[in-house]
């Protein structure tokens, strides 16, 4: 079992926080504001008030035993680069740190972030793939180079096998999975027929997958 | 092609708005922050200082001929019910809203929104899901049964190819890609020997891919 840190209890924060306990690891919350710390007292270990930028508090705490810290404060940012800069120099192994855009994000790794995330953009990014079809539910970045749809079955694919529509020949794509009655196909195989209600994964290039939203942008 | 209005512009509704435009949409965004509509204003269609919730600001930007508006305020929820349900009498097909938490998100549904989405939530389980083990790249959940992982290959299955390790029998868990070189390889067949530096991507039932983050935590 781990022990966790998380400074700041918006909702990303929150979120975080209550993920990690809910899976079973001991997890210490920060917050100067006294409300959000008691609200989240039931879901977390332990639910402190303080100031994060105090070093002293931050020692009193006890974090240099910790093995990961998240930074969670988006919208101030010198308190959030004093933060990240202070949970390293405790000895916390592992820090994330939530960044607001990329300069920000350069300046943590500068001083020692181990990893900064974005999830308002990333976020953001994804929900947009999803407004561009009525049939994309959800879009997923695997890599630069590859992506993955999660999209309901097209109209005009019922009734065909996956070998008649030969997806990976016309649109460069793989079907990986069927989700089909509230449970899951994995690697189906060409003979399966495809039934009104179905949502397929697939896997391709960024470039097979964009031609795939046009053809079936709506 | 279709029209989206985006409406606010905090991380996510900036992000919303650049990736739809950069799919090749029509863009306009809305903001009462004329800074913030000012930087936006070269990677969007249009971009307009307006107070949302005015009905006839959003009259005479022609909101009626939208297909999909935005509504992505998350700090004044006022605001942002009034405005989602300003889009839905003004004839707006399809309002997606971001929800502060359950309550807000019940309200916007109530008043006609199609689709209510938690980015700094959803983000902040996937986060913590990566957290637990190191060898945990990212989390994804594909239905309230069914998540997926990326995960980096562990140190004892190097060598091995995938019939020998069993992880369907060992883990209940399926290998849909292999990612390696800059590349992917698809529904890999049992004979793949597998090698330090790769990544997989397993699917699983909820409590198969708990389990594997437990075995795996570090
Ligand atoms: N110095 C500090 N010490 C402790 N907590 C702090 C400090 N500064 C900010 N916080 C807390 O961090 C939390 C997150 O900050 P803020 O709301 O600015 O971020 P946010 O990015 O808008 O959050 P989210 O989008 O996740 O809701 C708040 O609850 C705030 O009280
Ligand atoms: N009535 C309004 N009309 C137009 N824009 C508004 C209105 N109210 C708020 N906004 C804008 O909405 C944007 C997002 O609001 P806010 O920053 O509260 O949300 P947030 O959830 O913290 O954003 P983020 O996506 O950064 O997490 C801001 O740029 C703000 O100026
Ligand atoms: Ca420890
Ligand atoms: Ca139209
Ligand atoms: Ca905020
Ligand atoms: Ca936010």
């Amino acid at each position: 079992m781990k022990q966790f840190a998380i400074i700041g209890l918006g909702r990303f924060g929150s979120s975080v926080a209550q993920t990690l306990y809910m899976l079973g690891h001991d997890v210490l919350v920060v917050d100067s504001d006294a409300e959000r710390v008691d609200e989240i007292s039931d879901y977390v270990t332990h639910a402190v008030q303080a100031d994060a930028t105090d070093e002293g508090a931050l020692k009193a705490l006890g974090l240099r035993n910790f093995d990961v810290a998240v930074v969670t404060i988006g919208t101030d940012i010198q308190s959030s680069i004093l933060i990240t800069l202070l949970c390293k120099e405790l000895g916390v192994k592992h820090v994330i740190a939530k960044a607001q855009n990329e300069l920000h994000a350069k300046v943590l790794y500068k001083i020692g972030a181990d990893k900064v995330v974005f999830p308002e953009r990333d976020m953001g990014m994804r929900v947009a793939h999803t407004l561009v079809s009525n049939n994309i539910l959800d879009f997923i970045e695997l890599s630069p180079d590859y992506s993955m749809l999660e999209m309901a079955v097209m109209e005009d694919w019922i009734g065909y096998t996956l070998k008649d529509l030969e997806l990976r020949n016309r649109y460069g794509i793989n079907v990986i999975a069927i989700k089909r009655d509230n449970g899951i196909e994995i690697s189906p195989n060409g003979n399966n027929i495809l039934l009104s209600g179905d949502v397929l994964l697939v896997i391709g290039s960024v470039k097979d997958i964009r031609k795939l939203e046009n053809a079936r942008a709506d």
